[in-house]
């Protein structure tokens, strides 16, 4: 082939996300013990849960054929009536959602995807917390839309920075292309901030008020809602949406479950359905049928809910170590802070203001010779918006040992002690 | 939310997909004889080679917990290596792909989709044989790309034509935006061709010779090359590109084994692997880990080949019992041809030019009245190039009894005999 091929743009604009470097080294030396990736923890695999269904499924001749043929674009329906019944029951409305707002898609990262693609023209803004997942803000990169940070804190997005940062838009003249704003309201990756319901409320009541050129919509990531360790169940931004027009929910049973059976799902306003399953259509015809009725089978014979259960306590014990490994270890130094999540898979560390925690920085360079791997903050800031904190550190429980965990948080203390004398 | 909502134009250009309609109108009317739908046949899924799999990859913890945890983007490398010894085996090359040239995917259409992300800027070209695999046309309109028709017969694509069409397209000064050559070159649907080795060595060729303006890909698209039922099976395209920068494969064990696994596969010029998988990674960080450790262990039980078997003898009645029904039913009518295909799914019809077997046609309503459906071929033709034939039809043979074949041939023939009176 003698002309030089160049990738579409759309493939460029997908290239290059900082995770995986991290994750390249993390393979290199397995010695190294990673609170980097967001990896959930093998150890408490539903394999036993997996089997008995599987059993279950696979006995009659006619259901294993139903799970082996073609499904329906938007999903199963057994599977999609059991999700809406267990949202109707966690978050008490008087209704429950229409069996066709609910699309199947592989984890909840492809529902991202495609609600993203429905919603988002290049160029255009969706507003996130700053810090926010950084997955999604390369996905948003690959549509060649824009991230724009709004400050937020212990709680999650501050309604008033949000209120602040649309009039600055407004004022730029962007209103117009501002189409969502992206929370992960449940123990947020990276922060493991969660949002109180007051906050929840003025968020859709602001993405209503501001929706003046085009409609805003809430995209509310609830992956982590199900690992909650401490404290009550807070319910979704979705039922502050009394109209049903604004939010957008984004679940799976990659975290509570398994990843590897990787089954998500979406509720999504009326006006949203039609162009998700067009593009759903378009990539995959829809989900495996297979997999969802086995996630079905899981949830009616009530395999999942003792898994979560144990799963929680399990991640609690990991939380538990490295909170405990934050007092003993990085107390002691100066202006080392952090916050006590209630759930997820994360600690979030603020470092003094002159430790730069980046790939480049020396911080990063002595925690690998230590033999500890985090993910740096900054790549978790949008590029507009907020601006960016070099200081800051994210730190997952979810997969190492409770010993790894005290053992990876000694590490990580002695090299920031090595940097900020 | 007071302002309208407009999805975006690419959720736009994903809409209305005309085989939406048609499945609309098949659960319409139960009693209906479908031979539209490409569905394959659901009394021979794999039930008892998938319970045996799963017995034995779920027996044994450490397994099974892999099988339920995150995988890599490209896919499970167990099944990756089967499919290249596989492939090294159909294919007789001297030297096997490399094991990350093999990409698994969400069953071959998702392959097709990133494969053509990644190659094609909207506006660009792909020629496809006239008529081609409808889903596929509707993928490149959801890119903004245009499908390019070139004549072909009962071989497949003449590659006289496309040496003539690109002549004719670099003529109009457009040759730089031809990115792609889109083959089935197994029992192809709509048309049932298979292309002779001449042909693929053909085509591939020309491909090279009129990479200019930029690379020309082909896409060779193979899902049906399992299921042959007669003759011996040809080499893939694949090895006529001796350079290996050319040809790119899309594989997948929906029409084979069970479309509900859904686990497709592709096999990826070098430089398409970085494009094909960061793509993938922004929407979903590679396909579900559980379903292609199924699929392998499948493999590695010995127990596709048998099942693969059973559903050739199967497909192989299916097929005889479409052509009896056309020799008895569909020969006395004046003008009516079909060719015999050596696999696949489908049979294809040519009418009297003066029928119009589109869906709002006399022949598609009788058709309807008489209680038997199929895909109108006009949906099968590429928008631009060689003009589209209205009085083509495709009949698909998976998914009815041999009765219910023979009795909706019957009721079809009775349908265009009351058109062409």
């Amino acid at each position: 082939m003698n002309p030089e091929f160049h990738a579409s743009r759309r493939a460029c604009a997908a290239a290059g996300q900082p995770i995986s470097q991290l994750m390249a080294r993390a393979l290199e030396n397995p010695a190294l013990i990673s609170l980097a990736a967001g990896f959930v923890d093998g150890q408490t695999l539903p394999d036993d849960a997996v089997r008995q269904a599987m059993t279950s499924l696979l006995q009659d001749s006619r259901v294993a054929a139903a799970a082996l043929q073609y499904g329906s674009t938007p999903g199963y329906h057994g599977l999609r009536r059991m999700l809406r019944d267990q949202m109707h029951q966690a978050d008490g409305q008087d209704r429950p959602v229409d069996l066709d707002q609910i699309v199947i898609t592989a984890g909840s990262n492809q529902l991202l995807h495609l609600v993203s693609e429905s919603l988002l023209e290049p160029g255009d803004i969706v507003l996130c917390a700053s810090p926010t997942y950084l997955v999604y803000m390369g996905l948003l990169l690959g549509l060649e839309a824009r991230a724009f940070g709004v400050a937020s804190d212990a709680q999650g997005m501050i309604p008033e920075a949000l209120d602040d940062q649309l009039r600055r838009i407004q004022a730029a003249g962007e209103l117009q292309r501002v189409k969502a704003i992206y929370l992960v309201p449940y123990f947020d990756n990276p922060a493991g901030a969660t949002m109180p319901m007051d906050r929840r409320v003025a968020v859709v009541e602001m993405a209503k008020r501001w929706s003046r050129g085009s409609p805003i919509h809430v995209i509310s990531d609830e992956a982590y809602r199900e690992l909650r360790y401490t404290g009550d169940d807070i319910p979704s931004p979705r039922v502050c949406d009394d109209s049903g027009d604004t939010v957008i929910v984004a679940g799976t049973f990659s975290k509570s479950f398994s990843p590897g059976i990787r089954v998500g799902w979406g509720v999504l306003p009326r006006h949203l359905i039609q162009p998700v399953c067009d593009l759903k259509g378009n990539v995959d015809f829809g989900s495996p049928n297979f997999t969802q009725h086995l996630m079905a089978r899981v949830l009616q014979m009530g395999l999942y809910e003792p898994h979560v259960a144990g799963l929680r306590e399990s991640y609690h014990r990991k939380l538990t170590a490295m909170l405990d490994a934050a007092d003993e270890f990085l107390s002691p130094l100066d202006d080392v802070r952090w916050e006590r999540p209630a759930g997820g898979l994360y600690v979030w560390l603020e470092l003094p203001d002159t430790v730069d925690a980046g790939l480049d920085g020396l911080l990063f360079q002595l925690s690998i010779r230590e033999g500890v791997l985090y993910v740096p903050g900054q790549y978790c800031y949008p590029e507009e918006g907020e601006p960016p904190q070099k200081n800051r550190i994210r730190l997952s429980f979810g997969v190492q040992s409770c010993e790894k965990i005290r053992e990876g948080v000694e590490k990580l203390a002695r090299a920031i002690a090595a940097v900020t004398v």
